[in-house]
């Protein structure tokens, strides 16, 4: 469940006072997510979500916020904050900082077609695009340099033909070279769960708060990696096609990305198997979220390594 | 008409490349507005409306687009423009500066009801709270000065008993002191082809090329002069009600804007007699719009001038 700090419609009302969208119709708390507050917040004006972070301080929120604002103001399908009449999308609500965004139409999609992976690899595109021009800094939080600090803190806790393939597969990214690959504004995290599709249209992408500066072809091996993979951990060749049609439609790979593609996909993929193995093994105190399969981004890296074709 | 400038599918193609809004579906002009081209694109990502200025240059659009910028972030109900790749929100097409837009739902409404006049005071209101953050700087054009300027070209071409009014109107709002009066930035020509209701609700305000720093009050004359107007001239007391009440709702009147309150109603109908007059008697050399009745604003002052109750 997702509302850790309680907000009730008397919270609400002073609240929404220091905003210009009318007044308080409905509350209501949203159950996904595991990291922060949501609450569905419909006014006279229209319907918002309304997000207490519990983790991340006001300070931290200005990168992901503007990078919203700015992908909004042009035209990517993201959910856009709502500036208050101090003019900060940033406010405080019973001691967590706040962010109010529009609502965007669509569900989550658990098994998506290959239309929709088209549809989501080329929104991902111009997300990439642009975000070309937006000025905010931030670092990858899971990027090598926490993988190589965070696995040694696991080894001993795996068994031992697992703890192996792990450190031949840091081995093998350590040997890798991206730094020259395009970068840019990278969502991170652009799984299912984090994107609302509205039919066969991309109605939003959200939680950006993974978002950093890193390679382009990461966030879309990221996002791959997700929309295109069948139990098995294999990826779905129609699936991925698509998703890389609807990229390239937008922006074409260069000759360089298509050569990194086949590891950049494993990178993506140890990310993601690293921070499971993490979460399984040192799960924090009093966490109440149940940790996810491990073992579902190790079948993925297996699944590449033994393909030779990778839809490019 | 409105499509002055013809832009075709091969015009746009190239000028989309320049947006991060998918690709062209479908183009269609705009038969409504009368000074700008208007077209609706239609593209993969959604729809939008794009105006190619015809009297406005790009170094006079800033503070139009970046306070509907600036509203939207806000979440006031208006078309959203949208910023290029460039990080611009204006662009150039065939030789005229441009701007995309968010298109808003709904559709003019001729026969305004009270409670869809209560939901336009509302949202005016919030705009005018929403815009006290804004920093742009607009002198009105269409202020006393222009009036008394513009007046002296007509009494001329006007009956005598026409011009002694008009005279007297003038020499009567020249008495006027609304200096003190709470300022900020106003629409200055909400009428009811400048707002498209969806339903009973607020879909978007447009048309903001006459937006600058004055009274607000003046603001609310205007659009109470319009939308709450009788055929005779008087103003309709259950939809003048309803418009104030949504407006009061937000932002409460001072004393001295209740005093105020009678002779701002016929300054902001004399701004839009004399402009009618100009229209009228000095119509622009190949003008294609047909003058709209001047008499109609000369009624609604003598509607004002003549009633006691203002309902405040």
């Amino acid at each position: 469940m997702s509302v850790f700090t309680t907000v009730t419609a008397e919270d609400l009302g002073p609240f929404l006072k220091r905003y210009s969208i009318g007044s308080l119709l409905e509350l209501k708390g949203i159950a996904a997510g595991i990291t922060n507050t949501n609450y569905f917040v419909t006014t006279t004006h229209g319907r918002y979500v309304l997000t207490l972070f519990e983790n991340l301080a006001a300070d931290e929120l200005p990168f992901y916020v503007n990078l919203m604002a700015h992908l909004a103001d042009h035209g990517i399908a993201v959910a856009a904050p709502i500036a208050n009449l101090a003019d900060q999308y940033v406010d405080e609500l019973n001691g967590r900082p706040t962010l109010l965004v529009q609502c965007v139409p669509g569900t989550v999609v658990d098994e998506p077609s290959a239309a929709q992976c088209f549809e989501v690899g080329e929104m991902l595109a111009q997300m990439h695009l642009a975000a070309g021009s937006y000025r905010g800094q931030m670092q990858n939080p899971r990027g090598a340099a926490w993988w190589n600090a965070t696995a040694p803190l696991l080894f001993d806790l795996m068994s031992a033909a697992d703890a192996a393939l792990l450190r031949a597969e840091l081995a093998l990214q350590a040997g890798q070279d991206f730094a020259d690959l395009p970068k840019g504004v990278i969502h991170a995290d652009l799984f299912r769960d984090n994107v609302l599709m509205n039919g066969d249209h991309v109605g939003g992408f959200i939680d950006f708060y993974y978002a950093c500066n890193d390679v382009l072809l990461y966030d879309l091996a990221i996002t791959l990696n997700d929309w295109c993979v069948c139990e098995s951990g294999d990826m779905d060749a129609e699936r991925a096609r698509a998703l890389l049609l609807g990229y390239q439609g937008v922006r074409a790979l260069k000759v360089d990305e298509i050569a990194a593609w086949p590891n950049i996909l494993r990178a993506a993929a140890l990310r993601f198997w690293v921070s499971r193995l993490y979460d399984f093994y040192k799960p924090a105190a009093g966490e109440m979220t149940f940790a996810k399969d491990p073992g579902h981004f190790q079948r993925v890296i297996s699944a590449h390594a033994e393909r030779q074709d990778f839809w490019l």
